[in-house]
């Protein structure tokens, strides 16, 4: 330890950084950022091993901030350290002091909040949004543990966010696994946004609450250079994961930010000079250190004694009589039905055979989505994350970060519960890969607190085409039947981007041969009628299969078209309004936003197209079919049959 | 305590009850059921004051069934109790052994999860996305603590839900709010769905870790009729809140439904007279009790001594200058500059004069929301809910189910993180107040972390029209300056349902004079174009402002309708059709499924209209303005310009 005091430079150098880079900004959160920089400094500056030169290193240790808001403390150590930000290796560009006072603006890669999609190669995932950074963590940590790789996680937590709850499910999420490559830091400096934290947050209670979690858990004092590294060399050897309690002082080394109305405040430029003046004192107190960058930063872990070899395959047709050998379900099968849900368990444990990356969570209904295929098959590669769908979903994105290919399953409506956690997974653009089952109304006899029914419109709301590359931000498919659903789980794989699948509860019949070709954003023509055309997805296909056989016998023409992958393309309505009348039925199990919206923005641009919509407009309840539901919210086969003739008439 | 003994026929009646209902439904969690049988029969049958003749008495103490899928539990004790159900009380049926085997048909009130809404009056919300009812039953305790009510208040919660995060927010919530009146009741039977729980979620270290969140713990055998009594008897005096575990059998007293593969499944009618012959041997053991329900249940508590008068009034128009008299904000008024969320936040505290019913909820951002107005004002009405959204939502459904008038404000994006909470309040029907501030990408500096992007996809995605009342499922208030957002915060008064507001960072110029009218749904005509009207809301309405300026210069007459209200009306976008060319451009802040959809929706059906949209297809970072990071996604002026000049001239 006797070399500590090459760090003291560079925390002062630090800390005049973030007042700096803040008040040329004009916003950001100089007090929460000066109450790191000594864990920061520690962390980036001698105790992690990485490169500031390559921080796409994947062997290099990590550092996830989940208070996001205090990123520029990590700016200002990076500017210490010589490290490049860029969104490629090849035109990445060294952080310097004046890089720095372009902070947030419009053409820095320095956003308010770690962002790595404009290029902060150093982090792995978006933060701002609280209390997501340590299941992140743990996600990365788990990589590491099944690549068997030496790499360490770090996560620095606010004392206030560490009120929101995921942080808690994150912590047993530790535990479980036994993550001790994981060391969580919570920064205690006593101070929110709008008042000081509750004492329910303070050091004491959280070092009380951690140790019932199950942690090992060391209190320093955060500005303590010599205990700083007493708990991080302490957690390094540990078995137990370590959670560090570090009582710090929030706009540390600046009088004006110490005061508790500072949060998310800059000084003035009039303030600057006093604060640089204060910061200088801090400065004399401390004996001068003399090592460069290059010296104080260990060298990079070994890489892995073995590294997994990467079996890439693809799956080819399915044979679900085959796929289900020995399994009860067969006989059933052999009457001709299957759910998409459990297409997608046999997809996935096949594909798990031919793709090492594949890993997957599930939250306490893996054998409700059938991820137990998956799990009985690969349980090394399973990750059990208990009903918490927050830190299952934050984790995924630290798996997906370290190069594995996370499927993530639970109840569409469950996955509701981490719709924040996925709108942050996207910015993060990570593949991340969500799979909602027992979506619609059509669930049945559960009720309402147990169908995804907004499902369709929050997924579909992300942009179509984010990077001009024609890749959507969000590719989602609602596969109608077995065979559909087996191979977008494979298109699942294909895009390398977010994705979800929704999976229906029922057993249903098969609509496609085996060897039907299926693709993102694709839609297949059913049946061709010149009086209407019905455009439904997963169901709702079946059902307007008969919708289009009754009407039929009453001489009215009507098409289908399954609109099974989403953003629909606009081709797929042209053709549909080219036949014909013009006229479309949209009918979906899911509140409004989906199908109908996606299909009346397309239409509400072209001539001779006129969209009629059904939906579910009323609370489901309970019932004993799926039918049951149906009719009662008013989308039953008879109420679309009596709407079809209605609009065809019209 | 001698009675107590007086209980056992109606243990045995109810795990009759609870095997016999759910093989006749087919479908049901008697497991779960059976292991709460003790706990309920001694709430419901003699420990609670309440009238099983009248759920919907407010004095009575009240049950929070967190674990949901547990109902049939409570259905079982009604049937002995001779409780009702119903819509109104008029109406209202007493629950039979008869009627509880038509458990969630169609036509029965008996959901398969807790369904307030289709006549369950003895539960105040919806369950069965798990982890949420302790927040609730906060919510009550709360309300009846600022009543001088004694009504107490208790939660039933499974151990494997308390992996949930949101338990342990609800957790914090109750210790810092010191609400005795609620009694968390842990349901340790050791099992989840898919396998059994977490060593993490194991009686023991759930103890450990209430002890450490501040409870006082007590530990029970959760069918010894004798403990659950002194654990309800000791919670009832306690000055700190009381947490009991209840270690449980899951399955209890029927040999089959022990197995751990059982969770979620009925028996078959053939394995019934084996169950039953089980739950036979249970009563030999025994002693008989004697006394009826009516003699069991106690009496209704005492009203409390002071019903607080209800003052209810409205706002009148607004006087901004007289609203911010000592304020430092009135200097930036005086220049004609007034962002919506101030507006807002103005609109509360006057409310809060005229209407006691006002709680106020925010997660350590009310100086951001400006919640603070309200807070300052009215202290003892203003719920501080740290960082903690989830539990801040469900807190508020408790509040709103016993009377109060709940405002739950924080950023949009932060809203997110409790989407499936919003779902389940709308689900049971309550009207909590949502306000989201720092909406769409306007917000600038902070980047994408912080803007809310999904949320109007989301909360325009329910029904129109639910109960066909013309009342829309979620009011959503989108103002575009400070006169309309003050007067859309009485709307959401006016409203008894669930309403979103959605708030903006900026200060922007006043639209409207003080005295102009708006009502749910509704749309204003800013401008009349013959050319093309456009379509905005917020923040947008005043870009548009300069792009209509801007293109009558060169000639173009373009039009601009403010919308304001989702639902949007069919009338809105009819008249705007109707104005010369037809052409309609809706451009937006946020990413699709908005207003676009909204207008689409409408003009798919109608002929001569035409709709272009412009939204958020890009991901925004951090920029220095709003504008630009308008300009960045490509929707600055000149983007809405180059469109709007395209459309008008093809």
């Amino acid at each position: 330890m006797e070399n500590i005091s090459e760090l003291n430079p560079m925390v002062i150098s630090m800390a005049r950084h973030i007042v700096n880079m803040t008040t040329a900004a004009g916003s950001g959160h100089p007090s929460s950022a000066l109450s790191l920089v000594h864990i920061v400094a520690a962390l980036m500056g001698k105790h992690m091993r990485w490169d500031p030169k390559d921080p796409w290193n994947p062997v290099a240790d990590r550092l996830v901030l989940s208070e996001g808001h205090s990123v520029p403390v990590v700016y200002a150590a990076m500017v210490e350290l010589g490290a490049v930000v860029g969104r490629e290796k090849d035109s990445a560009q060294v952080v310097t002091a004046e890089s720095i006072l372009k902070l947030r603006e419009i053409d820095s890669p320095l956003d308010g909040h770690p962002n790595p999609r404009v290029g902060l190669a150093f982090f792995d995932s978006a933060t701002g949004s609280l209390g997501q950074g340590l299941s992140t963590a743990a996600g990365l940590g788990l990589a590491a543990k099944l690549d068997k790789s030496p790499r360490r996680i770090f996560a620095l937590i606010g004392d206030g966010e560490s009120r929101e709850g995921q942080i808690w499910e994150a912590c047993d999420f530790v535990i479980d696994h036994k993550l001790n490559n994981v060391t969580a830091i919570f920064n205690c400096n006593g101070q929110g946004q709008s008042d000081y934290v509750s004492i329910q947050q303070n050091a004491a209670t959280l070092a009380k609450k951690l140790r019932a979690f199950g942690f090992r858990v060391l209190t320093i004092i955060g500005h303590d250079l010599a205990s700083i590294f007493w708990a991080l060399e302490e957690a390094a050897v540990s078995e137990l994961p370590v959670a560090i309690v570090a009582k710090t002082t929030k706009g540390w080394g600046v009088k004006e930010l110490k005061k508790h109305t500072y949060h998310g405040k800059p000084l003035t430029q009039k303030q600057l000079g006093k604060a640089l003046k204060n910061i200088e004192r801090e400065a004399q107190k401390l004996s001068p250190g003399e090592a460069t960058a290059e010296q104080m930063v260990p060298p990079l872990p070994s890489a892995p004694a073995v590294t997994p070899e990467l079996s890439v395959g693809r799956l080819g047709d399915p044979n679900f009589g085959a796929l289900l050998e020995g399994d009860s379900y067969l006989a059933k099968f052999e009457k001709g039905l299957m759910s998409t849900r459990r297409a997608y368990g046999l997809a996935l444990r096949e594909l798990g055979k031919v793709d090492e990356r594949i890993v997957a969570l599930d939250a306490d209904v893996k054998n409700s989505t059938f991820t137990e295929y998956f799990a009985k098959e690969f349980p090394e590669r399973y990750f059990e994350a208990r009903i918490a769908e927050q830190n299952m979903v934050s984790a995924a994105v630290g798996l997906a970060a370290a190069g594995k290919i996370p499927f993530v399953s639970s109840f569409a409506k469950f996955l509701s519960r981490a719709f924040d956690q996925i709108e942050m997974a996207v910015i993060s653009g990570h593949g991340v890969k969500l799979v909602g089952s027992h979506a619609g109304a059509t669930l049945g006899p559960d009720g309402p607190s147990q169908m995804g029914l907004t499902d369709v419109a929050f997924f579909r709301s992300f942009p179509a085409d984010p990077d001009g590359n024609g890749e959507p931000a969000m590719a989602f498919f609602f596969p109608s039947d077995a065979v559909a659903a087996y191979k977008c789980t494979q298109l699942m794989i294909d895009h390398p981007g977010m994705c979800y699948l929704r999976t229906l509860r029922s057993d249903l019949g098969l609509l496609y041969s085996t060897d039907t070709e299926f693709e993102l954003g694709g839609a297949k023509t059913l049946a061709v009628g010149t009086d209407l055309t019905i455009m439904a997805s997963g169901y709702m296909v079946h059902l307007a299969k008969q919708v289009v056989a009754a009407l039929a016998q009453e001489g009215i023409k009507v098409g289908l078209m399954d609109c099974y992958s989403f953003p629909l393309k606009a081709q797929s309505v042209i053709e549909a309004a080219s036949v014909g009348s013009g006229k479309l039925l949209c009918i979906e199990d899911n509140y409004t936003g989906g199908l109908g919206s996606a299909v009346a923005e397309i239409a509400a641009g072209l001539d001779n197209c006129h969209v009629d919509c059904m939906y579910v407009g009323k609370f489901p309840k309970s019932g004993k079919t799926a039918d049951d539901i149906l009719d009662y919210v008013g989308l039953g086969t008879q109420h679309v049959i009596a709407k079809a003739r209605q609009i065809t008439q019209s």
